[in-house]
C-alpha cells in the first residue's frame, strides 16, 4: 500500500502561500489517482500539527473551494513559529510511523527549510522511509539558491502601490514621509517601494535597507537635500536597518524596543509596533529642524509622519503579482513530482527558480538540496544599493517581473 | 463674455476625490462649449493656489489623461489645511475679480464646506457675482444631510478587505491583533470594519467607535471573553476612541500623544503615528495577562501586535469602490449642473446624495444649501452601535453597497 502524503505550512503568511498549498495537492490528487500515494493529509499548524496528530483530510476538496483557498492569503493549514529540536523531531517521526506518511512537504522560509532539513536527516539517521520536500515561500526573498521566493512578488505589489499612492498623498499634501517595511535582516521588500517611480522625482526618494550601516546623520542630511530640492520627502525604511550592516546588535528597532519580545528563533519582534516611525519621525523633526534653523535661523515647521505597513503587507486580499500566484502554484506541483521521481537522486530537497531569460521573463524550476536554502540569509547584492540610500537599475530589472505592473498616475503638475 | 471657472480641492486625499474632479471638468468642457463658461482654471492646492494667483490651465485636456488622473488616489490640483479667515477671504475675492472668475467649485469635506460657505457669503456681502459650489469628499463619511459621501466607498473596501487579510493572517497565527482606523470625530470608516465578515467567528470581533465611551476596563473584559472563546481576537479601534463620548478632551490618543501637532482647524493629528496602536497593545499585555494570571495562577504569554493604516487607507490605488467612483465622478458634474442651473434658486450650495432604495441600491443626488454640510460632524447612529463593541445589520445593509463586494475567502478549517 502507498504511504500517505502531509503537507504543512509555516512562519509568516505570504498573499500566495495557498496557491502553493493547492499545488501540492493538485498534484499529490493526480499521484493517488495513479496509486503512488494513499491518503492526502494537512498538518494544521505546520510541525506541532503533526506532534499533535492534528490532521486535516485534504483528499476530495472541490475545484470551487481549492481555487478559493488558492487566492485567500495566510495559511490555510495555520502555520507555527515552532522549530523543531531532537525531541520534536522524534514526535514527529512517532507520528509519521503511526500515520504511515512517507512524504512530507513543508511550505515555509528558511527556518522552515531547516526544520525540513533536520527532519529528513533525523529521518534518515533513524531509518525511517522519509521524502521530505520545501516549498519556497517567504515576502523577505531572502532563500538562498532560487532567484527569487513566492510571495515576494505580490508583497512587493503591495509596497510598490502603496508607495505609489503615498506619493500623490504627499505631492498633494507635502512633506516627509517615512514608511517602515518588513524585512528583519534582507533589503528586498523595502527595495520594491522604487517600483512605483514612474516619472523623475516621484517617490520614495530615499530608501534605507540593512545590507548598508545606517547613519541618522547622513539620514537627516539626506532628508535634508531632498526636503530642500522637492519640498517633500518619501522615505522607505526595512524595520531591520541597523547602524553595523554585518552586526544584529545594532538594530535600530531593538535600541528603541529593547525588553520587547523574542520568538523561538532568536528573533526580536520589531513588526506589530509603530515604534521605528515613530523614532525616525521625531528625529527628523528634531535634528531636521536644527539643521534648517541654523542654516537659516528659523525654526522650521515640518510636518512629518511615519507609517508601519505592519501586517497589511503580507496578507492583503486582491493584491496579488500574476506571476507570483502562478509560480506559487507550481512550486507545489514540482514539489510532488520531485519528490515522487527524486530527480538529481534528491529524493528530499527544496524547489528552486532559475531565471532563464529577463526579457521576456522566463523561469526554470529545479530541486535542490535542503542544505542549499536553509539557516543562512540572501542578501541584496550590495552593488544594488546605491549611496546608501536607493536600489539600481539592476535591481529593478530584476524585481519589476515579479511584481508586474503598476498605473501610471495621471498628474496636471 | 462668460466668467471663467476654478477648481480646487481641499483637505485629506481620497482615492475617488480626482473622480470628481473629473467630472467637473468633463461637465465644465460641456458648459465651455455652449458658450456658458470662459477659461477653465485649477487653483494649486485649494484656497492658496486662488490667493497666490497659482492656476493650472484645465481647458481641453485629453481623455486619456482625465481618465488616469480619474483613477489616480489623492488631489490631482494639490490639497491643503487652510481655513480662511475674513482677510484670507478678501485675497479670494481680489483674485477672482483679478481672473474674472464667476465660479468656484470647491472639493471636500465639511471643513472645506465651510470655507465654501465663508467665501460664498462673503462675495454676497461684498456684491461680488460668483457661484460657489461644494463637491463632498472624506473618507470619514462624517458630512450632514447626504446619505454618505464620495470616498468613503472606496477606503471602507480598503479597510474591509484589510481585516479580511488579518483575520486569515491571525487564524493561522493566532493571537490579540488591534487595528487602529481613521475617523477622528466619527466611527464610519472603523465601523467598514465588520464587511470583512463572511462567517460566524470571522474578525474583527471588536470595533471600537468613538460614539461611545470607551472604558480600558470594558475593553479588556471584551477582549478577555473574545480570547478565552476563539484563542484569538481581531479588534478594529477608532483613532479617535475616547473616554467621553461627547468630549473630544478625552481622547485615549491625545492623552498618549499630548504635545503632539495642532493643525489650522486646531485638530490634534492622531494619524502618521502608531502611538495609540501601541498603547493598546501594551494594554492588553499588561491587564489581561493580570486578569488571566488571577484565574488560572498561570501568567500567559500573549502574542498582541498592533497596526496603525495610516495614510495607505486613504489613497491606496486600485483599492476603490465601483459605486463610489461612480457616484464622485457624477457629483463633480453635478456640481457644474447646479451651479449653472441654480436649482431651487440655490446658485451656490452643494451636492449631495438620497438613497431611494436598498435593494437594488439607488441614488438620487440634490443640491443642498451649504449650511446644511459645514462644520458640524455627522456621528454613526448610537443605534447602530451594538453593546459599544460591535456595529448593527442596519449599519451593513446601509455600508455593503457602499463598499461593494470583499471575496469569500476560501477556509480547510
Amino acid at each position: 500500500m502507498a504511504g500517505n502524503a502531509v503537507i504543512g505550512q509555516s512562519g509568516g503568511p505570504t498573499a500566495v502561500i495557498n496557491q502553493s498549498l493547492v499545488g501540492v495537492i493538485e498534484a499529490l490528487s493526480a499521484a493517488q489517482k495513479a496509486g503512488k500515494i494513499g491518503k492526502i493529509l494537512g498538518a494544521k499548524h505546520g510541525v506541532r500539527g503533526i506532534v499533535n496528530n492534528d490532521f486535516l483530510a485534504l483528499d476530495n476538496l472541490s475545484k470551487d473551494l481549492l481555487e478559493r483557498v488558492a487566492q485567500t492569503p495566510s495559511s490555510a493549514l495555520g502555520s507555527t513559529r515552532d522549530k523543531p529540536d531532537e525531541a520534536y523531531c522524534l514526535k514527529i517521526f512517532e507520528s509519521f510511523k503511526k500515520n504511515n506518511i512517507t512524504n512530507f512537504f513543508y511550505i515555509g522560509g528558511n527556518d522552515s527549510a531547516d526544520t525540513a532539513r533536520i527532519t529528513a536527516e533525523m529521518a534518515k539517521a533513524a531509518g525511517v522511509a522519509l521524502n521530505v520536500y520545501h516549498v519556497p515561500k517567504t515576502i523577505d526573498n531572502d532563500l538562498r539558491t532560487t532567484d527569487h521566493c513566492p510571495g515576494y512578488g505580490s508583497a512587493g505589489k503591495f509596497v510598490a502601490l502603496a508607495h505609489q499612492g503615498d506619493d500623490a498623498d504627499n505631492r498633494s499634501l507635502p512633506g516627509i514621509k517615512i514608511n517602515c517595511i518588513m524585512g528583519r535582516d534582507a533589503g528586498w521588500l523595502t527595495a520594491a517601494a522604487a517600483l512605483a517611480r514612474v516619472e523623475e522625482n516621484d517617490g520614495p526618494h530615499l530608501i534605507y535597507l540593512p545590507e548598508v550601516d545606517f547613519s541618522e546623520e547622513r539620514f537627516i542630511a539626506d532628508v535634508d537635500r531632498v526636503f530642500g530640492k522637492l519640498g517633500r520627502c518619501i522615505i522607505a525604511v526595512s524595520e531591520g536597518v541597523r547602524y553595523k550592516a554585518d552586526d544584529k546588535k545594532s538594530l535600530l528597532a531593538e535600541k528603541i524596543m529593547s525588553g520587547g519580545e523574542v520568538d523561538a528563533h532568536g528573533n526580536r519582534q520589531l513588526s506589530g509596533s509603530g515604534a521605528l516611525a515613530d523614532y525616525l519621525t521625531n528625529l527628523i523633526k528634531e535634528k531636521l529642524g536644527k539643521v534648517i534653523e541654523g542654516r537659516t535661523g528659523k525654526a522650521p515647521k515640518l510636518r512629518v509622519r511615519g507609517d508601519t505597513f505592519g501586517y497589511l503587507q503580507r496578507s492583503f486580499p486582491t493584491i496579488v503579482s500574476e506571476s507570483d500566484a502562478f509560480e506559487a502554484r507550481e512550486c507545489g506541483r514540482r514539489a510532488v513530482q520531485y519528490s515522487l521521481t527524486a530527480p538529481e537522486g534528491l529524493s528530499s530537497g527544496s524547489v528552486a527558480m532559475k531565471r532563464t531569460s529577463d526579457s521576456p521573463y522566463k523561469i526554470d524550476f529545479f530541486p535542490t538540496a535542503l542544505s542549499n536554502v536553509a539557516r543562512q540569509t540572501k542578501h541584496m547584492p550590495v552593488e544594488w544599493i546605491v549611496n546608501g540610500n536607493d536600489v539600481s537599475a539592476a535591481y529593478i530589472k530584476y524585481a519589476k517581473p515579479l511584481v508586474g505592473p503598476v498605473p501610471k498616475p495621471g498628474k496636471l503638475f
